[in-house]
């Protein structure tokens, strides 16, 4: 790990070297991993593990145990589908299940505003609760803290959560192997435009509600097919495209994706094509991608298609020794095209 | 745990049900107990285990795990003896400390106000490395959003960690039992003085330092004296009088203290008489109190005035089986005064 010269330290790519944070480096693509790489871990220094990525395993006494955490800014507090409560507890149930784990006990901690309406927090803990209950986790410790106004917004919660990983699996990026088959559980893009469609005055035809939920049952059940499964990731903030660049770069593997294989509904490709987005990069807070063995791929298809959140799961591309670190799209026309990492933000605060 | 009608929900106590989130909801006093117990606990349902206390202690594969997180939005993030980066780290691994267990790995994560500068991060970051280096937790996993500008304050960290509880002991407060002796691990008031002396124009004449320290290598020296201790805690936001209130109320005993016991510095005692306020409410960040049977309390004090986080320990009182549920204080002038659990925000924003 590379020391910083804290005093000294600019932003290393000169095109977004602005001395101060911007909404870009929250967005989960290439601005908010600079921030990780080049910022925080020097900063941290040989305290922090060299990934520290969404989750952590760690041996104890026999067990392996997932630690996972996130903070949760979403604006607004509520929208079609879920809300900040919601996305709290699924959001790091889900970081705990991409490694494997079912999970044991999350902690939850506030930071409230001043002037914020008691009844608006009731109603986000009341889904805090509701969310925990239906995954069948216990809340068992928390914080509450409360900052001036104009210093907040409203609410943001972070939580952490610990789980038991199933010993029978070994799941993390670095497994990808050239011939894995790239699997999606579902619709892509829904969270982020179920956001947007009732922020900052847009609206759409349709109502998009948020897919936000616990995929740890999800996972159980493509454990049970006894398949190797070599990776899980839940494609949030940057996406699809963000979470495939990941794990490329992590074991500098291609990967090759054709376009139309990608189950998009309509209403989310014509908000895409009305704001200029490209649904790969934005964000889902109820899906996941999944990286197995060709010979496998067809098993844990067919248990994902048996699982409610799994019924329109497809395969979307799959890893090749090619390009390593890169990804792939073959398009609808025939042609390719680079399914880059996003730079920033699309879509500011989506979770 | 009984169910809430949200939408006529208000706070019980009608000297201060506004409708609203007010400061004093997060000083760690009887506005922030009520939140819990009559807001959030009702609203979590089910699926919130009934305590939530400040850590949880869970069994995994024979061993126990205590679970602990905890939200800094302290104002400002650098002063005298500390900045937001100690405080983070630290105060999580003293939760865990207070239920016996040894810091195993620790997750962080960053809420960043767009605008903030990436040096003040970096130095913050600075603090939370070190602060784990020097106390021998892992930083394993962590988040990073950012909002708005105003939407936020600069930085806010929260940290969760997991520690290993010593299978020796059983350190609850409802272990409190009358004849336990009260013990304080050093001087009182520090840290909110010393953060309250760079705050808002006021300053003193001598500069006081935050007390900010890791408490678990003061525990591990106690727990190896072989004594029962019954009760740990960290006396916090709301100072040692909120959290001997809590222990009192948990384990149904009174207390009674002895003000001239108190080890209060000259410039932290004077500098609350000029503000008007009790150094007993005031917080601290590298202070533990205890509760050890009377035979083993000499035992217990000897081993930590040998630590150098516990060289100022002193006897401040016991556990008395009258007025269960309340603190009451011997003065310097022989009368008796009750010791109450402050109702708000002394000093807002403290850690």
């Amino acid at each position: 790990m590379p020391e910083i010269d804290i005093e000294s330290w600019v932003c290393p790519t000169p095109l977004r070297d602005a001395p101060n944070i911007v909404m870009g480096h929250g967005g989960g693509g290439a601005m908010s991993a600079e921030l990780i790489e080049h910022l925080f871990l020097p900063a941290f220094g040989p305290a922090a593990e060299a990934a520290m990525a969404d989750s952590a395993v760690i041996e104890v006494g026999g067990a392996r145990l997932a630690f996972s955490t996130d903070s949760f800014v979403v604006k607004p507090l509520t929208f079609p589908g879920g809300s900040i409560g919601d996305l709290a507890v699924n959001g790091t149930i889900n970081d705990l299940a991409m490694a494997g784990a079912q999970p044991l006990a999350m902690s939850t901690a506030f930071i409230l505003e001043e002037g914020t309406a008691l009844q608006d927090i009731a109603h986000v803990a009341q889904a805090v609760g509701t969310a925990a209950l239906a995954a069948g986790v216990k809340l068992v410790t928390g914080d509450t803290k409360v900052v001036d106004s104009g210093h907040g917004d409203g609410v943001f919660i972070n939580t952490a959560g610990i789980g038991i990983v199933d010993p029978r699996v070994d799941i993390r990026p670095q497994r990808a192997t050239p011939g894995d088959v790239v699997i999606v559980s579902g619709d892509i893009g829904v969270h982020g435009i179920a956001v947007m469609s009732c922020r900052e005055g847009l609206t759409f035809a349709t109502t998009v509600a948020s897919d936000t939920a616990p995929l740890h049952g999800l996972v159980a059940a493509m454990i049970e097919t006894g398949v190797d499964l070599h990776v899980l990731r839940d494609p949030t903030r940057g996406g699809v495209a963000a979470t495939l660049n990941e794990i490329a770069k992590a074991a500098q593997v291609g990967m090759a994706l054709d376009e139309r294989s990608f189950p998009i509904p309509a209403e989310v490709r014509d908000a895409c094509g009305l704001l200029g987005l490209d649904p790969l990069q934005v964000a889902n807070e109820g899906k996941l991608l999944a990286l197995v063995p060709a010979d496998g791929a067809e098993r844990v298809l067919a248990a994902m298609r048996n699982h409610p959140l799994g019924a329109r799961a497809a395969v979307i591309g799959r890893c090749v020794a090619e390009h390593p670190g890169m990804v792939v799209a073959r398009t609808a026309l025939g042609g390719t095209r680079v399914v880059d990492l996003p730079i920033g933000e699309q879509l500011p605060r989506i979770c």
